[in-house]
């Protein structure tokens, strides 16, 4: 039940590439991101697996000017931009907004715990106000897990009720389907689009009136994700939701975002891919050959990936 | 077995005020630090229980800026510098120095989760080899119960055998006695400073060759707080102690920020203390006559709040 001009399908919280001195490489990324779009898959950077929680508010401005001075659509992006402080986040959705993003996908302010909806609302509401444009198109981005700060069905219904359009979906990364049917059953039939937080859940999400997913091996396996998402009622839709399933569960027995980095790096032929920043550690070389020998088993590939240039 | 040239005693995180429009508030700032100082409280300003992580690190520097401008003794600094992004740690760690900070208190990235004793040393390595000056003093910030990122025994341990000296010490805000005097006996004999997350256990600390504290209480208790630390062995050690647990007990009935804003705002006789930023909300009416019902029956006082201009 997706509004026109809305975004929809599979995106990628694009892994951020860095330089040898830890510092983010823009040229990979926009290369990375013109790859991603060419399997028909959009743009969530600065997601949870883009380390952005690891990256300054300049150094997101920084690559999201680089992305759109490279000829990205800036239509395909949906960069994260909810941050602790509320100054941060009020110039991050600004600069997204003055860079023609077609939505922002917000984390809670997330140091604080326990927090009431009453704050959050207020955290959502500012920034919304802040912010004062009417193109703005919020995603409440869902993920206890990491964030331990929960974004309730309360909570939603009182943004959408506040600010309709605006508030325009949710990426729910909980990994409980039972919290997505709610959202979708509470919120799908009146324009409310949402995403689940991985491929896992792709095919049950479109069966409900979701609008797509949001996931991290869509960094690394885009086309298959996205083709699932166009031919979610076919007659193979189970098959191909089961092929998903195959090599999501490869990658997360590894550290996600290291896995993913030197699945990339050893797919495309450039090593410089593995660098992540700290807290994070690169894969092991031994874990490294583990995931390879896992992948090639199952017949991966990354068609393209490499040749872009 | 404190190291000379070093900070001791007792430091309030000083709660951070703001305008009306959410925008710190330097001058109120300047002039709460120096009634702190006027009560033998040193400055760790940036904490928890000062909104840090709901302010920019821009805001941080223009503050720190504005409290050197404002005649306060960087040295009595210990500003909280530690951020999720690696850039910013750098950044407002390195600004920190250029002032003059005495120390800084450094939280571990705390967005991601369940991250290796491996990634947190590197972050803290880089961020004391980006800085690169000797006089950097780095006190460690334990909170597990907020940032859910601990600081283990064996990374205190290698941090300190790498960086000897420019690793000073830590904040224990577990609330776990057995941790703080874990830290204690493993360290302190070496010259590494605890300071207790509270002055619940001031008076343990001491005893055990501890450094001090670091009390979000300070900011509304700070010199009877600080005269225990001054008066340890005294024969009354155990009745101030038991003082300064019941007006703790008191104020922690309420959330703490806005029942240490509330208390300030009535005994400075300067209302726009209350004001919090989101996520946080502010005490209602109610909550703050109960807290000052509560605190008049203690007999509690805050001597020369609001004289000092």
């Amino acid at each position: 039940m997706s509004t026109p001009d809305r975004i929809t399908g599979v995106l990628s919280p694009v892994v951020t590439p860095f330089k040898a001195d830890l510092s983010p490489d823009p040229k990979r990324f926009v290369r990375q991101c013109r790859w991603l779009l060419s399997q028909d898959v959009g743009l969530a950077v600065f997601g949870t697996n883009s380390e952005a929680n690891s990256l300054s508010t300049e150094e997101k401005i920084e690559l999201l000017d680089r992305l759109v001075a490279g000829g990205i659509d800036p239509g395909r992006l949906m960069p994260g931009t909810g941050c602790c402080a509320l100054s941060d986040s009020v110039r991050l959705t600004g600069h997204a907004m003055k860079v023609g993003a077609g939505g922002v996908l917000m984390l809670p302010p997330f140091y604080y715990k326990g927090v009431s909806d009453d704050g959050l609302f207020k955290n959502f509401a500012e920034v919304i106000e802040r912010v004062g444009d009417q193109r703005l198109r919020v995603y409440l981005y869902h993920i206890p897990p990491v964030s331990n700060v929960p974004i309730t069905l309360p909570l939603i219904e009182r943004l959408l009720k506040a600010y309709p359009g605006i508030v325009a979906g949710v990426k729910d990364s909980s990994g409980d389907w039972s919290n997505t049917k709610a959202m979708l059953d509470a919120f799908a039939a009146s324009g409310f689009d949402v995403f689940a937080g991985s491929e896992t859940f792709l095919l049950a999400n479109m069966r409900n009136g979701g609008a797509g997913c949001i996931s991290a091996t869509a960094n690394v396996h885009p086309g298959p994700i996205a083709r699932l998402f166009r031919e979610w009622q076919a007659a193979d839709a189970d098959a191909q939701q089961a092929r998903l399933d195959e090599i999501r569960g490869i990658v997360q027995r590894y550290p996600m975002i290291p896995a993913l980095k030197a699945t990339i790096a050893r797919c495309g032929g450039d090593g410089a891919w593995v660098t992540v920043r700290p807290p994070l550690v690169a894969l092991t070389a031994e874990q490294r050959a583990a995931l390879a020998a896992d992948l090639g088993r199952a017949a991966f590939t990354m068609p393209g990936l490499g040749l872009e240039d």
